[in-house]
């Protein structure tokens, strides 16, 4: 089996130019249901008639590719891979775009090495996993595993008030039916690792363990507004100084699981709003945004138990309100170990260098898991890099993940 | 000597009707050339005519009246009192006008006791002293004192593009000349206390011993911004955590200094600007405002050292870079040993309950001091609260602070 290494950089070079921006590096905007949206799609589509595969659009504009092998039974359940197309604004190349057309490529070399697979291959692009445009990220893998109904999908509005339906009609993708994971044998997602693990550990190819589950917090801290002259040091009840002293607990808790050996155990405040915010004013309310995550609901539920403790001693000690509100919360996802085995099979069998970890990252995946055997395969992101125009993967990385792609579809088909 | 608390309640009441906002308490809204400030300036007036008081405006808007005793030199340094009468909006109804017109108050209250006083006395309203409409606070004593060229305070600028010149001129308030503290004996401001300090003790009269001095500081953490869940805990530079550790940093240190034995000591951030202020990314850079306090200079830069400290220790700790810069530093203003003696006199020969304590707040009286002996009278507020319609002192204590500074003022005219 050999990966064309130019012709998937064609593939991805000329998927670049669509929504293309003028910046160092290469960047590209594409947001759903947009002339760069609509260009891309078509060009997918068209390279999938090109090889022979049947192409078909459903209700939330999920495209699909479907190729049966001579060898195969057209009725045996297809094993299925791709990510998705749409970006950020200014975004990379390879976020998305890489997991589309690394399958497609596989497709490609599966033909080309003549091995009798016994089951179709299906290469999948995701409407909206950014949520940019509408707001809700991996939207059409959500509509697909049913955690979001189809109706409520296509009524979401842009910030013009233009629906997902109109935006989708109005590029000609609005298409029928709704894809179904549970169809599938198995799935397989090529993406970029977003990190610098596979950089730090001169890795070509990183092997998912496990998706994080994410639980954000609304965190307020309610003292008195004072004047910062007129209020003695004791006399105070200031939320931004309660608002530090749990940034730096839920911090060290963190650090303290890893220390422990937990796997992931990510605590994270990356947003704060502090009223009034003037800096001659003792703050009387502060609202944090507290972003927590493992591989295990357990380390998670540990990670809010130390961020309640935080609260309570700063209640107790400083007279400051607090609250916590659980604004969303999604499990940790573990991917299949049949998958997880084939991809690592594939890279020992074509010498390609790999390791196993954790993505602290959401991905369409975690869906198509509700209802297949699924796995999720990383490939090395300079600098860490990504949802930037310098956002970039080696062409010789992108070639070796194709190559275990293709490998482990293989092995998933026969 | 007896000072008349309806006559004083009843000016108050009326200087309160300009501008009055509809609320719980008593409020009032009076910017800077607005209709309410004129018909408060015409009023004060009307006042000083009634008593038959010359009054005069200067340049800058700052409203002088001036009573010559019989038994004065009319060419003999005045003794001068007075405050101001602008509001911030929605503001209450002492802040200001009592220092106004308890100096009117005491004026008649002198004029009926027949005491023989050598000197003139004048009670002067002050221009933008909240610094709400044109963006400097202090503006009319700071032009008084040589601090602020009158020509850069007149071509200040409101939101709107309209200068405080054109302000002026539109509610005839454009005077001539330009006051000139130097020319005064002695100088004393009655102000409500903005503070608990006078409550809590009981005491109905405060005489202050210094105006704190008052720097503030734009402090800036740059790390990584990184996405939350595919950055590690040990790979983050996390620029809201570091920012959090100085928070924490300074606030000991201003906790620590009090305990040591400083007599005011306070350290405050009360504003933060967090980039991109995502509760899903690592924050990339925090701006923090820091606010220090202090009725001594070395103190205040004992703070600061604690701040750059804390700043060194991060930036080795954590790999975030910090800076700090100064963005404005006014130094402790002492208040005259001879005008705090007359208060004390005062208090003590009318049987009024005093104590002696710092402002953490600015005042007029800062910049009267560059250029002669100044004194600040404080009154009780309710709970501390101004820049509210709740704001309060009782009217007894009004009285009992306008007979202080009635018996000072004639003490320091004799």
């Amino acid at each position: 089996m050999h990966v064309d290494r130019g012709r998937l950089r064609e593939d991805l070079l000329a998927n670049a130019t669509f929504g293309g921006v003028e910046s160092e590096g290469h960047g590209r905007t594409v947001l759903t249901g947009t002339e760069a949206d609509r260009a891309a799609r078509e060009q997918l589509l068209a390279q999938f008639e090109a090889l022979g595969m049947d192409g078909r659009v459903d209700r939330v504009g999920n495209v699909v590719g479907r190729w049966v092998p001579e060898t195969a039974d057209p009725d045996a359940k297809p094993v299925a891979t791709g990510s998705h197309l749409d970006s950020v604004p200014h975004g990379g190349i390879f976020d998305g775009p890489l997991g589309v057309y690394g399958g497609l490529e596989a497709v490609r070399v599966l033909r080309e090495s003549g091995r009798e697979l016994a089951r179709p291959i299906e290469v999948v692009s995701f409407t909206e996993e950014e949520g940019t445009r509408f707001g809700v990220g991996l939207l059409g893998s959500s509509v697909a595993a049913g955690t979001l109904p189809v109706e409520e999908a296509l009524a979401l509005e842009d910030e013009t008030g233009t629906t997902l339906k109109q935006r989708l009609e109005a590029i000609g993708f609005l298409g029928e039916g709704i894809l179904d994971p549970g169809d599938w044998e198995g799935w397989l997602e090529l993406h970029i690792e977003q990190s610098t693990e596979l950089e730090s550990a001169a890795k070509q190819a990183g092997i998912v363990t496990a998706i994080t589950g994410v639980a954000h917090y609304s965190v307020e801290f309610v003292g008195e507004a004072n004047h910062a002259g007129a209020t003695r040091m004791g006399a105070r009840a200031d939320a931004l100084a309660a608002a530090a002293t749990f940034i730096s607990d839920i911090e060290r808790a963190g650090h303290e699981l890893v220390a422990g050996g937990e796997e992931f155990a990510v605590a994270t405040v990356g947003h704060a709003a502090v009223e009034p915010n003037a800096t001659n004013v003792v703050a009387g309310r502060v609202e944090l945004g507290l972003d927590i995550r493992d591989v295990s609901p357990a380390v998670m539920d540990e990670l809010l138990e130390r961020a309640r403790e935080s609260l309570a001693r700063i209640e107790t000690e400083r007279g400051v309100e607090t609250s916590l509100v659980e604004d969303q919360r999604t499990e940790p996802t573990e991917m299949s170990t049949r998958i997880r085995e084939a991809l690592a099979s594939s890279c020992q069998r074509h010498g390609i260098t790999s390791t196993t970890l954790p993505s602290g990252g959401g991905h369409d995946t975690m869906n198509v898991a509700r209802h297949t055997d699924a796995g999720l395969l990383f490939a090395p992101s300079r600098d860490g890099i990504s949802h930037s125009p310098a956002e970039w993967t080696d062409w010789e990385d992108c070639a070796a993940c194709t190559l275990v792609l293709a490998e482990a579809l293989a092995a998933l088909a026969e």
